[in-house]
């Protein structure tokens, strides 16, 4: 059933991105085209699914929502092209792909990524069957936790890190926020833009702020036991690079166990929800218990 | 009474922008300080001022309007930070000082450019004395007129230019996107925000076309004719790049006539508007009589 539930929104979602972002013959087309290269890379759409999920829990039924779930793909892809660039991580590769600036050079990437940030708030300004004041709102978190005292603020806190170090504390700030926010942001937009009431947002919120938390903390423990074959990525690192992680500092077993927790006080806060859960639960479990 | 209208506006948005951006104490506050550096650089806020002289020539009087003029110059300033980048135009100063990545870095400079464009759309979706539809109409606006269709585009076109050259038509196409849409955001956002009917929103953004495009070949024509103590910068520098531009196709005579009729047009749209247009039609002499 996971299966279906990620392909279902994975393809509403690409289907209406190549919608409002489709091929062009204009001018500027080399920008768009590098754009689409990052978009479009057979990504799980995590983001996408969460929101619409929530977004049903909560009983919405119109095709809005779609327009923001591609909007907040639009994002989560421009920060990883930027991430990406020479003076950000360097990487050349993403997904087994040469990355948008190996691909286009780096000038037609640092624009792709600009235009992906600025045309996620015109398709998300354009969304044509949802109240005006939720989608105000939806846009309001949606640039929040995309900014500085979010996703944009966790990347500059890797940086600070990079250079001079943390403390597990700082650590933590850094996955809420780099990881954290973007998911938050796909479990409220979805609440917001169905009319949920206050309660239901904050317990989205809290749900999606443990799932990025012990995503974040997984992803160390692999790092640290995975399977080189399953992970198609060497393990290890974070040690080679005397990285503070929640391994280094807990332990694995320690680690597994906040991770286990985390993922407990996901499941709980979806209690407040009247709607069939089993969807949600079975992404958290899935996205919590994964091996690669 | 230019200087008035000025200052009146950019004291209006700078203390907004303080507001909007303090400096903070977060472990992210190196991005805030570079975004904040290159906001508060003693720009002329010609944009700000645009907008709100339209928000007033069309009758409106709240605040909120402030909000999107300081969003509007986070955009542009973005977009002088990312311009000015080792991987766009490598420039090390801007108006006399050393460019943001100069003084903090290109990593910072990316993230603060970043983190502007984020904010400017938090900015304008948290603003709280416009009607709901109004704002998400600017909204639209704003991130239309500042992507691919719009800002982002030039910058696409202009680059392409530097690699291939170009014919005049080109050149046209990306002074109206690089320089005229923002200029084009001000006066519509302005008219939306008040309420203004299509007419009058159709004419603002035929007013900022022209302003656009006439101020882009002043810049033609100075580099050619200017006075290099009061442009502050080189004369020569396009012929010397063999630069398409209005002066090499066309010469300076006839591309100040060209010029003069944008001008003309800019002040013909003004008719549509009822109130009184003296300070619109003196801002718009200010911007196109200038020598430097």
């Amino acid at each position: 059933m996971i299966d279906d539930i990620l392909r279902e929104n994975a393809d509403l979602t690409e289907k209406r991105i190549n919608e409002l972002l489709p091929e062009c013959d204009k001018k500027y087309k080399s920008a768009v085209s590098a754009a689409r290269y990052s978009l479009l890379n057979g990504g799980k759409r995590i983001r996408p699914v969460i929101l619409l999920e929530f977004y049903r829990l909560c009983g919405g039924n119109g095709k809005g929502a779609v327009d923001f779930a591609a909007a907040l793909e639009m994002i989560h892809t421009y920060s990883l092209i930027h991430d990406d660039l020479p003076c950000m991580d360097n990487d050349d590769f993403r997904r087994g792909k040469p990355s948008c600036h190996k691909a286009y050079g780096e000038t037609t990437a640092l624009l792709a990524g600009d235009l992906l940030l600025t045309n996620a708030f015109s398709v998300a300004a354009g969304v044509s069957d949802i109240p005006a004041d939720r989608a105000l709102k939806a846009i309001s978190v949606l640039a929040k936790k995309a900014g500085i005292s979010g996703m944009v603020g966790g990347q500059v806190i890797d940086l600070e890190i990079e250079k001079t170090g943390a403390d597990i504390d700082t650590v933590k700030d850094m996955y809420l926020l780099k990881t954290g926010a973007l998911l938050e942001a796909a479990a409220v937009i979805g609440c917001v833009l169905a009319g949920a009431d206050e309660g239901k947002i904050a317990a989205a919120e809290k749900y999606a702020s443990s799932v990025g938390l012990a995503f974040q903390i997984i992803d160390d423990i692999l790092d640290s036991t995975g399977d080189e074959k399953l992970l198609g990525k060497p393990v290890g690192s974070d040690e080679k690079n005397s990285k503070v992680t929640y391994v280094s500092k807990y332990g694995v077993e320690k680690s597994r166990q906040i991770a286990a927790e985390l993922t407990n006080e996901a499941l709980t806060a979806l209690n407040v929800f009247d709607g069939d859960k089993s969807r949600l639960t079975e992404l958290t479990e899935y996205l919590l218990t994964r091996k690669f």
